[in-house]
Order: structure tokens, then sequence, then C-alpha cells
């Protein structure tokens, strides 16, 4: 289909269906001695039991076991950074969250509930999740724009006993470097040795550079709009990215960063190169352009440039490196296996495992499709 | 089944379960074609048309066109007032608010989300409901503790867009009119010349004392448990009860205000009083003693002080006057007929619309069961 045509056809759908998705009683009531149970008055024993312990900590245990905190997830976001789309607010943001929900049953049967807020300020936000937090045995931060997500992200980890994962870092790091993982075997060079490339110093950017380093990755430099990130620059998370990154102390643009590197991931904006600029780097390129829908540079324009591994967000070529192979495995591994906090340790083996789904790489198969069977199950295994 | 057996039987039902409601994808997302409709890259049409129009206004009503906001209720707590246990706090509230949202399915076909909040705040509590009502196309809100509960829904009512009802007042008072308006048919008495006794000035107490006014009732006598309510009484919501009741001008306790009354509603606690008090009463007496589990008093203790028509919340006698027969039908009203405010003369006309479901009212039938057709479609037909 052509994007105009798929625009309009989800259009036309998410008319039809009035929100996608629908709640469910986990048990029909369809007589007096259902209703007598899931409602007054035997609900009153529950409730009593719940809240027995005096502690709320031990409260929110007993949740886990007798009311949906054991299963639900809140996909929350302040649609300040939705898609390629920008700062839309809630109710634009609203279609993304609820089709992220359909995505969590579809891919891990984990129930996720839409929460978007009309509110962008970072503590306004923090305060109104924690106080919604007892319905939810996880948060999913979503399409909040950096470098508040930073600071939401660290805040509600710090507050909250229930896991807290911003998926734009995380699901996107760990989807790139699974993706990486099996495109350094494709070209046949050793990952840790490898020259990357980072376009875009956003909530990807830095969640990439940071799972990149974490799975021994040295040479890397991350690009803003202003330039190779050094050690000159003032924002907190940006002089964060300095100290980790830039080795060699190359100073300058996209130009002198590619020279000679072996990998560059896109994670910024439509346009960004063509042929010319990936024909500076080493033999056996490896070029994600993430952005979406239109990404960094075109895959045929990236082959022309001599690149050997393209990956993209989109559908409609091979390798679409994409967080929906990633989020929905990460809470079902973490409500299965009550982990609290999702760890560096954990985003790596979900990396590892999820390569590994891909027995025998090539360049047109980096990572597996988001309907092969065992994608969820193999990153849960990872977050334990 | 005795009482202890129903809730062992609920607590192994709620293990087993693990929270009461599931979340269902309306659309089944099976392949890639249908994965770029429900989320990327087609979902990004949906979101720029609702995120188009240059006010909140104007997005929230293409919300409720292409979003779950055209169909989803926020069941919303602070546990601070559940059922007969009181104040036990979000995690305690928890199965009561799935209960619910499995009731306003099974009832009315209406989506429903509990959402408990760690806040007990009546600032804090406007703030984070408001912060999360994008999402929203009603918000029910459930089990606040008085007077707090005022201020919240006045304060939400007045800031949201969307219709906001604190069932604990209005559905009890909606359901208890209703089945008055039968019981004094049972009794060949005028409903606009009953004499009045109301036992309880809380949540409950007060709105049924409001909706008894405006159905035109003259001499209500309201009673907390200082006695009388009069003009002496400071707190705001009791001043406001002393000025619609009372018009006798009678002094004293429930024995005072008992003499020669008609109707006794019991919105207060277990164990009010026995069947020497019901003699009190003028012949043909009618009590609703509402409290739940252990009423006012037993409908068979009260008979013996002579009552023609006895009402519980209870399920294992006859006349069960419970909001679940309103609250599924107020929402489905309000979102069919995209209602704002849900108004007094609403509530009049379904209560009146309730009470007509019972062709030849007796007193053994004054309110129709939760499981007879029709019910939830003529409370909706009211709200409009």
């Amino acid at each position: 289909m052509a994007k105009n045509d798929i625009g309009k056809k989800a259009i036309d759908l998410h008319k039809k269906l009035g929100g996608k998705i629908r709640i469910t009683p986990a048990q029909v009531v369809k007589d007096r001695a259902t209703l007598s149970l899931v409602y007054t008055p035997g609900v009153a024993a529950v409730s009593s039991l719940v809240a027995k312990p005096a502690t709320k900590e031990a409260q929110a245990k007993l949740a886990k076991e007798y009311t949906i905190k054991k299963r639900m997830i809140a996909v929350v976001s302040d649609g300040s950074a939705v898609l390629g789309l920008g700062n839309i607010g809630p109710y634009g943001a609203l279609p993304v969250m609820e089709g992220k929900a359909a995505l969590f049953k579809t891919f891990a049967d984990v129930d996720a509930f839409p929460i978007v807020l009309d509110t962008q300020n970072v503590n306004e936000i923090v305060e109104t999740v924690v106080r919604i937090a007892p319905t939810f045995g996880g948060i999913n931060l979503e399409d909040f724009k950096a470098p508040g997500c930073f600071e939401i992200e660290e805040k509600l980890k710090d507050l909250l006993d229930i896991p807290v994962m911003h998926d734009d870092q995380h699901g996107t790091a760990i989807a790139v470097l699974a993706a990486l993982i099996n495109a350094a075997k494709v070209v046949k060079k050793d990952l840790k040795k490898l020259k990357v490339v980072i376009s875009g110093a956003g909530a990807a950017g830095t969640a990439v550079t940071k799972l990149f380093a974490k799975a021994g990755i040295k040479d890397i430099i991350v690009l803003d709009s202003k330039g190779i990130i050094d050690a000159s620059r003032r924002e907190a998370h940006k002089k964060e990215l300095a100290l980790m990154s830039n080795p060699r102390e190359i100073m300058g643009g996209l130009h002198e960063a590619l020279m000679g590197a072996d990998v560059l991931i896109g994670v910024s904006g439509p346009n960004l190169m063509g042929a010319k600029e990936v024909a500076l780097m080493s033999k056996g390129a490896i070029i994600f352009a993430m952005a979406n829908p239109t990404p960094e540079i075109l895959p045929e324009e990236a082959k022309k440039g001599g690149a050997a591994v393209v990956g993209t967000g989109r559908s409609d070529y091979p390798n679409q490196i994409n967080n929906s192979l990633v989020f929905p495995g990460v809470f079902r591994g973490a409500l299965d296996h009550k982990v609290r906090k999702i760890t560096d340790d954990m985003k790596l083996k979900a990396a590892k495992n999820l390569a590994a789904l891909v027995k025998k790489p090539t360049a047109e198969k980096i990572v597996p499709g988001a309907f092969e069977k065992g994608v969820a199950q193999a990153v849960a295994k990872a977050i334990t």
C-alpha cells in the first residue's frame, strides 16, 4: 500500500472502531451468585485481605496477587514527541498509545492501558504517575521528549516499586543492539571493535550510546544538530554522552565522524545523508536509518554508497528494527519474574536473546519479524 | 451461601483470576498489514488528524470519534470510604473498582477502567484526575469519603468537559428514589406528601435528600451521629442540608424524628434501630435499610415493628436497592447522547424510568432486578 492509502485506511478503521481496545470481564457475570463474588458482598473479603497489612508495600504485594496490579501496564505519554510528528499533545498521542496497548496483548498477552496526560511539566508528570501507580504492575513511558524524559524516568524508578521503562530509549536501544550484533556477523567484524557513529542525541540516541558502551563497543561518536558532541557541551545529558564517547577526539560534523566508520545509527530525522556520505565509511558499512516514516537515508541510496547491511524502522524494507520486537517481552518478563528494576544487564541480555533468534543472519535478515514465534518469550527470558 | 462462604469463595476466585478485567484489542492484529493500520505507519495519520485543531476542546471532540475517549469511563477512588470497610486505601479499594468496571461492561456494554489513587488530598485528587482525563469519556467517582467527595465532584465538574458523577451520592439517590416512588404506590400514599427521615448525612444521605427535594418531597428530616440536623450546624454541607430539611423544626434524635414518619432511609450504618422504633412511625411505614452488609435494621425486625415495605442493599432479601441498577445506564446514556453534565433533571427522570420498569409494584417487588432486561437502557434514556 502507498503511504497515503495506509493513512486513509487507518483513519477509516479508527473511526469504525472508536478506540482500539476494549475492557472485558475476566469472569463472565451472568447471575446473582457470580455477582456476589466479583462485587458485593464477596468483594469485601478480598478488599479486607489486601488492605490488612500495616504497610503500603505489603498491601501492594497482595494487590499483585488478587488484582489487576498483577498484570496491568500503564502506557503513559504526554504527547510531547509522538512518532515523527513532534509535540502534538495528549489527544494526538492517544491513538499511538492505544495501538501500543493492542500490541502488548497481541505479542505477549500483557494487559496494558493508555494514559495520556494533560501536562508536560516534568514534576507534574512524575507526581501524577506516582499517584495512579497503585493500579499498575509496570509503567511504559512513551513519546516524552528529551531531556525531560531522562528525569521523568529516573525519578519514577526511584519513587515506584514497579518496573518503569521509557520505551523510546530502551526498547529502541535493545532492538538496535540486537540488529547490530547480527549485522556485525554478516560483515564479519568484531562487535566490540566497531567504529560507530550515532546521529541523534535525544531519547533514542542517548540510550543506544549507553547500551552500546555496555556491550563493550569502545569507539562511539555521537552527533546532534550542532555536530559531534564533545566535552565543551553544557547540557547535563550531553556532558554525560561526551564522557562515554568520541575517544579519538574527532572535531566537526557528520562528514568528519563518518570517515572510516563501520556503523551509522540514524535516530535523528529524515534525509540526513546520501550515497556520497556512505562512501566515506569503511568497507562493509552498516547503516540503520531509523527515522520514521522517512529515514535518514533510503536503503537503495545507502546501498549505492556501498553499505553492506541496511536496516530501517519501516515494514516495507527488509530488516525492520522496531521496538515492538522488544517492549511486549520486556514487560512480560518483568511481570512474570516480579522484577522491580529493569537493569542494563537485563537489556544487554534481551538484545543478545533477540539476536540469537536469527540462526543464520544475512544482509537481508538481521532481526526476527514481529510475528515470528518466540520473540516476546526470548526477550522475557532476559528480564529476570 | 453464608456470608463467610461467600468471602472465602470470592478470595479464591480473585486469586485464580488475578484481576477481574482484561484488555482486548478491538481489532485483532494478525498480520503486518493490520499492524501498519493500528500502529505505525498508519496511526500517524490518525494522530495528525486528531491533533490538527488549534484548541484542546476541538481535539477532544475528535478524540471522542477516533479513540477510546468515545467509550472509556474511569472508575476513580482514593479508597477513603470503601463499602462498609472505611478508609482502607487504594490497594484495598482496587478489587471493588475492578468489580465495578466488570459490571459496567456486563450491564451496559460500557468500557470502564479502575484508577486507584495514592493520595487522599482533595486538591491532589482533583489535579490528578484532570491530568489523566484526556483518555476518558467520563469519570465515575467511587468511595470517596464526605465531605471531601462534594468538593472533588464539584471541582471536577467545573474543570472537565466530560461527565463526572460520584456514584455513592447520585447512583444511590437515583436507586432509592426509584424504590420510593414504587413503595409509595404500594402503601397508597402521595410521594410528595411523605414524611421522610434520612439517617446519615454523608455522601449518600446528602444526595438522597437533594434528589428527594427535587422530586417534590417537602417533609424531610436528616440525622447524623449528633441527631437531627438543624440551622445550628457549622459544616458547609450540613448547613446546606439544614436549609432544605426539617420544616417542622423538630429537635432531638432518631426517636423524635420517627414519630409519625412515613419513610426511614438508612444510609448510616449497622444496627441503628429495632422493631420498637419502627412502631413510632405511621401506618404503612416504608423502611430502606441500605447499610451493607449489615443493614440499619433487618427486614424481619422491621416487619415485626409494622413496616409495610422494606428494602435493603442485600441480594438475599427482596427489594435490593443497589446502585448497580443505575451507574451503568447513567454513563451509557451520557456517552450515547454526548452529555457533558449530569443534571438533577436527568437524575429525577432516571429514577422515574427505573421505577416504571416495575409494572405492578408490590411490597416484595419495588425495583427491578439487576439482571432484568432493559434496566440500563431505561436509565440511559433519561441521560440526554
